[in-house]
């Protein structure tokens, strides 16, 4: 295993932007507060979301599109350096009217109401490529 | 996007009592160590439960009730003051015995056993109307 | 409600290995950093899975096994002592290609990819048997 230990730079709440990218408010905040390493968790809803589902055997992420307001139930991710950008890698759980529940990796989504508690590290994490998932990870 | 740099003034672990009301537990912790704002996650498991889907047309919340044992498998919030009572804004995923999974806003649910870790902020947090969403939002 | 006051004496990120025990490993990092007692979210993606739901009337876990890649959309818990060892807590959401979602007590599941933020708290949590709930409950 490889980790780290870090210290904590600062500390945020936020609230996102209705009509704004979910992902995106994520990494205007990471941007604003220049952080080069970040860990958050969220809540809110959506007005619609393309999750991603990584196939393991392909090794390529599989879009899958949702076109209706849903919750978001659960958000956690963590900000890092990709190709010279700060990149806010997200899961989310959304839920439909139902109750249903859907979950993935979210690419994008287009924030009715979220809320976001993020902690910003004192050392960097970049990501880099990974030979055996082909993913591009930190540490 | 509107955000705040926050301060942390105490951090709790706490067991929620079998039997209370889940939302309501995470409220008393907030009242007992009087907590202006704060952030949570937390896991366990429910007798039954109540969440809520915010329908984004109507603007109001719809009920999905659950009457059987559920794990949570996830559940993030925050707590603010909102009319002048501390208000624990608590999302979850639920799950049943084939490990389907139900999402959303979690009003109320009778805990079976619920462990939650709380981070309180130096500086309060107050909702107030919004009126692109009609909801109450802080910031 | 029990609850109590911590003070962390650590954070880590940590990048779980491919082809381990997702639970294993984040129990490898708790003793890694000595963790008496600690609250950790993760995400990342697994290989197979097993989850447990609780009976609630037998009081006995029951496994659902997935024998399939899974992305972990959300997981929460918290290493505690049970038994003399270092015990993670996990539960977890899961998500399959259509984005379905299922989610529990997360027993094991082999990591693909995985992403862990760790607090380290001061003083250890212990877990005892609970005569209400036969569940091993810390405070």
């Amino acid at each position: 295993m490889n980790y780290r230990a870090v210290e904590t730079a600062g500390e945020y709440v936020a609230r996102l932007e209705t009509g704004a990218d979910w992902r995106g408010e994520i990494e205007a905040l990471a941007d604003e507060v220049e952080a080069d390493a970040a860990w958050f968790t969220a809540l809110g809803a959506v007005q619609d979301a393309e999750l991603w589902f990584y196939d393991q055997t392909t090794c390529e992420y599989e879009p899958i599109a949702f076109d209706e307001p849903l919750e978001v139930a659960s958000c956690v991710g963590n900000v890092s350096w990709l190709e010279n950008e700060r990149f806010a890698h997200t899961h989310a759980v959304l839920s439909g009217p139902d109750g249903t529940a859907y979950a993935g990796h979210l690419n994008e989504a287009t924030v009715w109401a979220g809320e976001v508690y993020m902690r910003v590290f004192e050392d960097g994490l970049e990501r880099a490529y990974d030979e055996t998932t082909e993913l591009d990870l930190w540490l």
